[in-house]
């Protein structure tokens, strides 16, 4: 088998699966694409595994049954800032270097899960900035350009996936790290809701802010290894359970800038690709809204023109007032800054994120996702060495705030200007939502702009909408009045039930209409040995509560209970007293309410 | 009518409902106990609002019928670091008054109940304190002894109610001023979950860890007046919307202390009636376990020997550095404490903070609740005068720690010494739990120490426990398997189900053994017209997620809808396919699955 350009995970998977690949041929691979690149780019890794160690864990993998491991063979990057045991960890900065003993626990729970770390990729010196430029390891620079940065601060890791070395890449973001890169190297950027991921083994930037991130060549791919991921630390003092958080995805309502907001920093091409990703998120079903930008930029300040760099500076204080000289004189300038806040200070800059979470949070009540830009366009190297704070600053505009104000994010490729080079939105939802943000994210990157890293290559399937629930969620079958375009359809909408299939029930169903309802409505009712057509029934995903305010809220006769599908498989649905059901007129022949003649 | 010596919230409602009395009649009564007790103690009060402003409002609900106001002329307090228009706020620092224009959030939503504010009360300066001896206004006392301190900081709303000045007080509590004074004077002290009430008109001490709490002579009380004050504010930066935290209430395990953590302050009395408490609740059900204090009491330390004064400074920052000479010396000194912490000090006792919740989050697997001494013991005035600060340091042992581990928390009465001062406990519990919190506490009120207020009057009934939903919550009848000690039960634990009543069916239902069911379960079926004797239902409340938990757990053919009960309410509860149950034997006349034969 030969192997695609960008190494999505599915093809990874299956072609194991088939005995078409082994984890050795997907090392060997891997080696010979490292060190082809490194003739173009030479600042992508800080360490790499030694080719034998590589070897020994392949073989180590291929002992054990594909089948068990969820990630079986997939190779992945990790941003220096982040422990593998037996690399030194540096962050960029030789000075601070520790060899890690231990890996972090997100890096040991993907290894556990079949992944192979194949090397430490290049960063912004601890984390800090946007642009790639920052280290003494040699500056990444856009898979499309030479002459233009990678972005940052997790420079390598999204080269690495863009270049198409590693299936995906691990990133960190407190700033925007996660997500400015991908759209400066035409790839996906998840950055998942804060705590979610542990952050023990971690080099922190912002600790109260930081999140590991992943970098894949699509949404599925990057959701796949979070869902791997995720777990409660009782080590890591911010961590927090996933509690799942549905979003809209028929009808869902987008929030966008304002004319006046939209800074692109000069760049007429950005603006009309941000414009035309508008455009095709409408034709998926959303609606644009406008959004006050005021408090989003607001927020944003406090990050580096506030109090938040006290925090960038308690990470490595130590560190600083020792070796403040060893330091990259840009990242060592703004630890500078922090000296000019107070104690009090600090309070007062966390009162004020604390408040404008609230006006934030209230912004969810008009629109179930934001779509920015990602950056406000791409900035050439020889413009970030005129001004190394200011252009770095610029990339920030629509990423700074996203931690503050406890929010997840997905940043996609969005097309390509005159120019060739790439330009990238980012979908931006509420704490917990990641799984359906990375969904419609992927939905959008399909449809819209289906191409992928420097190959552009198309991507393969979007994150996976088969009706299988998230963990404590509920799926639901509706039979009559509550499937869409029925008038009991908006007691699911109330509770932001997303229809996961249309299908139909075993064959042992029976449907009646029943007498004297108001509104119109069928009731089901299993007959053991009856073999009909089965019925339509549309299948919804509920959470928990909201699935129990529905039960709790169904007038007699109806029930609800567990039913059996055309497929074999069970899922709660319609029920009702039979003698009820029996009295009404059978319309079972029809298939369905919708197409019954009454 | 006469008025009883504690002015519980149902006395007075019951009587103004019947007529009996008018709050015309109310304030009349206050102003003359207010009067009289000014004699006792004079430091009870910083400010009350004048006679004829208290008659024109007693007037004003006159006119309103009294079933519309659940508070209805009920008398309260206010501390004077929680603004009431038109009176001063002084914070008890005369240099910092200030003149309110405007209620705080709570105080406007108990007037709005019909609630009648009578006066501004003393408290520890800038509520920095725990034994209410820190004001120029002078030092209220305990209600049992003028050698010994009421206790602070909400010193002034304690006395209040234990004399029976009022129905209710407002405290704040950020390090234990509304749980401490509550035991100093015999009284209920329920300090709510971080967040739930507005501290929007509350002057800060530590705005992150601030709440306004509640005094009142029974859990019940403190419990209806906190419940009516609930609610999401997006002008007070740490607002939360109130999620209830359901607690085991039949057989729940509560944490205790280890013998050698056991620390009275050498009062073995105080030991004595702990050991008491702890058997108590043993015979209401509970089981006891033993916790590992260390890092309750190393949280504890972050307060006021970490850089959480750092945040009681910044609440006044531009106060203290204009008027440091007009404070209180005591905590004029802890103020000048925080000088000595750096910025990035702050964000490390923010993260130390954030790791100790970590370890106390999983101590609410061992145990529901914590059982634990509200202060080591009573002390004198005397004592304070020598030793300013240990004193007070010893007062916060078992409170301080629990608004930094986001917890709520309920003081109660248990007991006296043979001294004839009071002893204390404290109910603790995780982060929105305080309505199963207060009525748990209640219980061991009424149950143990039927005793409140100075006059050691009995309290009224606890907590409401009727079957009226929490909201947001769902009420299910079950029937069969699910009833306690039925092999099904645990599954209504596992979702901590609440048993709210043992009651009926209407008489229509029909009840039939299922054949071959495992375990055996009874199917119930609703005929129109027939007329048995009701089938014996048992009534649980969940919340909705838990009930969408348990519905969408259940097997065919199994169903949930609504059941109609004997005194004509509906509630979920367990219907079954017809067919299924009346292939089986009938037991309708058995009157209940517990009595049938099988």
């Amino acid at each position: 088998m030969t192997f695609p350009d960008m190494l999505q995970i599915d093809y990874l998977l299956t072609a194991c699966r088939n005995g078409a690949l082994t984890p050795t041929d997907i090392v060997r691979e891997v080696l010979a694409r490292v060190h082809a690149y490194a003739s173009v780019d030479a600042a992508v890794w800080i360490n790499l595994v030694p080719a034998e160690r590589l070897l020994a864990r392949a073989a180590e993998l291929e002992k054990r049954p594909v089948a068990d491991l969820p990630l079986y063979g997939v190779p992945f990057a990790v941003k220096d800032n982040i422990d593998v045991a037996g690399l030194p960890t540096t962050a960029a900065c030789p000075a601070f270097a520790y060899d890690a003993t231990e890996s972090a626990e997100v890096v040991r729970r993907l290894e556990a899960a079949g992944a192979i770390v194949i090397g430490k990729t290049n960063l912004d010196q601890f984390a800090t900035g946007l642009v790639g430029m920052r280290s003494p390891y040699g500056q990444p620079h856009c898979v499309f350009s030479a002459k233009h940065v990678s972005g940052g601060s997790s420079s390598g890791s999204a080269v690495a996936v863009a270049a198409g070395l590693v299936s995906f890449a691990l990133g960190t973001d407190t700033a925007g790290s996660g997500r400015v890169p991908a759209a400066f190297n035409n790839i996906v950027g998840l950055k998942p809701s804060r705590g979610v991921l542990s952050t023990t083994g971690l080099v922190p930037a912002c600790e109260s802010l930081d999140c590991i991130s992943v970098f894949a060549a699509s949404a599925a791919d990057a959701w796949r290894v979070e869902q791997l991921a995720i777990a409660p630390d009782a080590h890591a003092p911010y961590s927090r359970a996933m509690v799942p958080r549905r979003l809209a995805a028929d009808t869902f309502r987008f929030g966008v800038l304002r004319q006046k907001d939209r800074f692109f920093d000069g760049c007429i091409a950005n603006a009309a690709l941000y414009d035309r990703a508008i455009r095709q998120l409408v034709e998926l079903g959303g609606t644009a809204v406008e959004l006050d930008f005021a408090p989003l930029k607001e927020t944003a300040e406090l990050l580096y023109s506030g109090p938040f760099v006290v925090e960038r500076l308690t990470a490595i204080a130590d560190f600083y007032h020792a070796h403040r000289a060893d330091m990259d004189p840009t990242v060592g300038a703004i630890m500078d800054g922090a000296t000019r806040y107070s104690t009090t200070d600090v309070f007062k800059g966390i009162y004020r994120q604390h408040l404008l979470k609230q006006v934030a949070d209230r912004m969810w009540a008009d629109f179930d996702v934001m779509l920015l830009p990602t950056a406000p366009r791409l900035v050439s190297r020889e413009e970030v060495i005129a001004q190394p704070v200011a252009a770095n600053s610029m990339l920030g505009t629509y990423t700074n705030f996203v931690n503050l104000l406890d929010m997840a994010a997905c940043a996609v490729p969005a097309g390509f200007g005159p120019d060739g080079l790439p330009f990238g939105v980012t979908f931006i939802g509420p704490a917990f939502s990641d799984h359906d943000l990375a969904a419609l994210a992927g939905r959008f990157h399909a449809a819209a702009h289906n191409t992928s890293g420097v190959f552009r290559n198309a991507v393969l399937p979007l994150v996976d909408n088969a009706p299988v629930p998230a963990p404590g969620n509920v799926l639901l079958a509706v039979v009559g009045a509550h499937l869409k375009g029925f008038p009991l359809h908006w007691q699911l909408e109330k509770e932001h039930a997303i229809l996961r299939a249309t299908t139909r029930t075993a064959p042992d169903y029976r449907l009646f209409a029943l007498p004297d309802a108001s509104p119109p409505k069928p009731g089901l009712v299993r007959e053991k040995g009856f073999v009909g057509p089965g019925l339509e029934v549309e299948v919804y995903e509920l959470d928990a509560a909201g699935f129990g305010r529905f039960v709790a809220g169904l007038p007699q006769p109806m029930a609800i209970g567990k039913i059996s599908l055309a497929d074999g498989s069970e899922v709660c649905g319609f029920l009702c007293s039979e003698a009820v059901a029996r009295s009404g007129k059978e319309i079972t022949a029809s298939g369905g309410w919708r197409y019954a003649k009454l």
